[in-house]
């Protein structure tokens, strides 16, 4: 039941293919600004989408082509999101069914996303004259797809893996952009996962939704929710295993290799959060129910008072004490264990509530480390949670200051 | 039932004066922390405080000393916010103690309030050296005790009034300090109000309670919210009106006056914000309740994103409204209208949920101005709610990456 990490990202399950290029949404050639990813076969398909009310088009239609539990394609642009425009819907519909002219895969078989400034219109001809390009530059080039959805992502983020489902070899592969805007409920703007495992939709979306609970929904990057965020599965069949249709042990061996992505993923994006020079694991135990464990480690991790702290590799430690406070869950603050551990070594700062004596320099030398964990103890039960998010920095104003220009 | 702006600050009404002197708590001698407010006669007190379960010894002990409703004096050191330390409680009351024994005034008729970093000791010496200094400097001093209880604050923040209740001139005066850890519940760490009214505890209490709703806890700075935020309120009786005991037309004229007092220290503290270089105002109106409107109001006050916008003057305006579409309130994305507003013009920017066009250069003129207003119509009801906030700067990320060296 061991998953190992492969290479190929979207590509390495068999039967699917990707592409990236520039079209022109954007203006900088350099950045490519349109994705495509197809599976050889009709696949499985399952999706959790934004909990925001604003949503934009793409996701609307995207929900509407996944309510068979079916897709081939996904298509995706950025550098425009398509989100509160009047013709939003007619344009994401218009984008399937470019793919539907150049590979025959109806567009309604067709996932379609789009990130990037909200508001302004999308505009159809720079796809509409990109497609052909975009199409014939499909084969292994998962890296090209993953550049083309980045927005201010600083580093690719990519994942695949394998593992044995009943003597047949499985895959999974996934890209992601995240990013800003990546909280509270959905992680990050888009991800895209590709299996060749043979599942059924249905099996399909409760491993994806049992499994965001507790990886991508549990990632914040500044609080913001975007209108957009959309993280979609497509799983072909290809590998030849049985059909999983119950929540049975291969069940299992797909839902561990699923996780494995995901927090792999979870964890990249939020140490690439904007302006982040840090990635920062909140773990809490102790706690009553996985509630209080979720709803306390979500708050220390979107303090913006913890965060900046962070940034200044300062052991504030009475701020992660604050925002526990003030997580809406009934702790005991005198109760509280508190530690901050990194690679550099592991400094307790308070125990039963009240602060111990620490080497301030030891201190700095644990928060300095790239990945630094927030430990808590509530001691009040034995439920736990994880939570992952970056710090508070200079650029993470400058970036957000001037998005759009 | 007119009110005036009078100066003065805590000292304007009949009967109190107030002090502030560097003691030594901090190491920069050129900053006063320690403060102290007394009033001539006891008088009827109220309070409000954070609603964190990780409290402030000083919180505990101020519930504890208004519990009968009355109160005489208010002391308040700044540097050390007396905050998870097991002797806490001890320091608190000893403060209280070192009041009584230079005024003669009770312990338990003092209101005690800390503020500044958590978890490390406050050492009483400094505070018992210095009492006597304090006390000596006692006078028409509001100004030096709003400088004691700064932390991070750039301004004083102080306000005074004076109003008649029944032909007797009245007045409220009030000291605050805000900053960082501003929201959601409680408006800033500190703040002091004194009035000359003659008006039961319980009237007094309600005034309070209810005034703050749409005062202090309409302000957003950073979303965090403080371990030892206190609001407190003296009122000595001096004014010599006939004591207001239930809600009659004289306490209706004193919630006005108070209201006043309340709202320009909520729009001080915001504008001062750590870091903000402006004030940001977000009117909701049309909404089905006030929950809804006031819901909306902070979620879009309180989005890192639209704060990080504003510091930019970008009309990223649909950051507005996806922060209005994850507010939990079941809004209709397609009722939305949004204005940006300053002294500089009105700029309609969305309409119906959509884009309308704008001029980006006039938008930049609006958005460029110290105090700018962002006005939401929900279009679904006739409730409305206003909440104030401040933009998200470099300097916020600079305060707080290295507050404690």
């Amino acid at each position: 039941m061991s998953v190992y990490e492969i290479k190929g990202g979207v590509c390495a399950p068999i039967g699917f293919k990707a592409g990236g290029i520039h079209c022109g949404i954007r203006k900088n050639k350099t950045k490519k600004d349109f994705a495509l990813i197809v599976s050889e076969v009709k696949a499985s398909a399952a999706g959790v989408y934004t909990s925001n009310l604003v949503k934009g088009a793409p996701v609307v239609v995207t929900k509407e082509h996944l309510a068979d539990g079916y897709a081939q394609a996904i298509i995706c642009n950025s550098g425009n999101a398509n989100t509160c425009n009047s013709d939003g819907i007619e344009i994401a519909n218009a984008m399937c069914g470019l793919v539907e002219r150049v590979s025959g895969i109806k567009a309604n078989d067709v996932i379609v996303a789009s990130t990037g400034v909200i508001g302004q219109k999308l505009n159809i001809s720079p796809m509409a004259a990109g497609i052909d390009e975009l199409y014939a530059a499909l084969g292994d080039n998962s890296e090209d797809a993953n550049e083309a959805i980045m927005t201010t992502d600083t580093v690719k983020k990519s994942v695949a893996v394998q593992f044995i489902i009943g003597g047949k070899v499985c895959r999974i592969g996934a890209i992601a952009k995240g990013i800003g805007m990546v909280c509270p409920n959905m992680a990050t703007n888009l991800i895209f996962l590709t299996s060749d495992v043979s599942i059924t939709p249905a099996m399909l979306q409760t491993a994806l939704s049992e499994d965001v609970k507790s990886s991508f929904n549990m990632i914040s990057v500044d609080g913001d929710q975007s209108t957009n965020d959309t993280c979609c599965i497509l799983a072909n069949g290809l590998a030849g295993n049985t059909v999983i249709d119950c929540k049975n042990a291969d069940y299992r061996i797909f839902v561990k290799a699923l996780h494995y992505c995901t927090v792999k993923l979870s964890k990249m994006i939020a140490k690439d959060g904007e302006g982040a020079t840090k990635l920062i694991e909140c773990n809490v135990r102790g706690a009553k129910s996985e509630k209080m464990a979720k709803a306390v480690a979500k708050t220390v991790i979107k303090s913006s008072l913890v965060k900046a702290a962070m940034f200044g590799a300062d052991a504030n430690w009475g701020r992660v004490l604050c925002a526990i406070g003030y997580s809406g869950e009934n702790i005991d603050p005198l109760k509280i264990d508190l530690d901050f551990k990194s690679k550099k070594g592991n400094l307790p700062v308070c125990r039963q509530g009240y602060g111990v004596d620490f080497s301030e320099d030891f201190a700095k030398e644990v928060l300095s480390a790239d990945e630094v964990k927030i430990n808590v103890n509530l001691n009040l039960g034995s439920r736990s949670a994880v939570a992952w998010g970056c710090d508070l920095t200079y650029d993470y104003v400058k970036i957000n200051g001037d998005y759009r220009t």
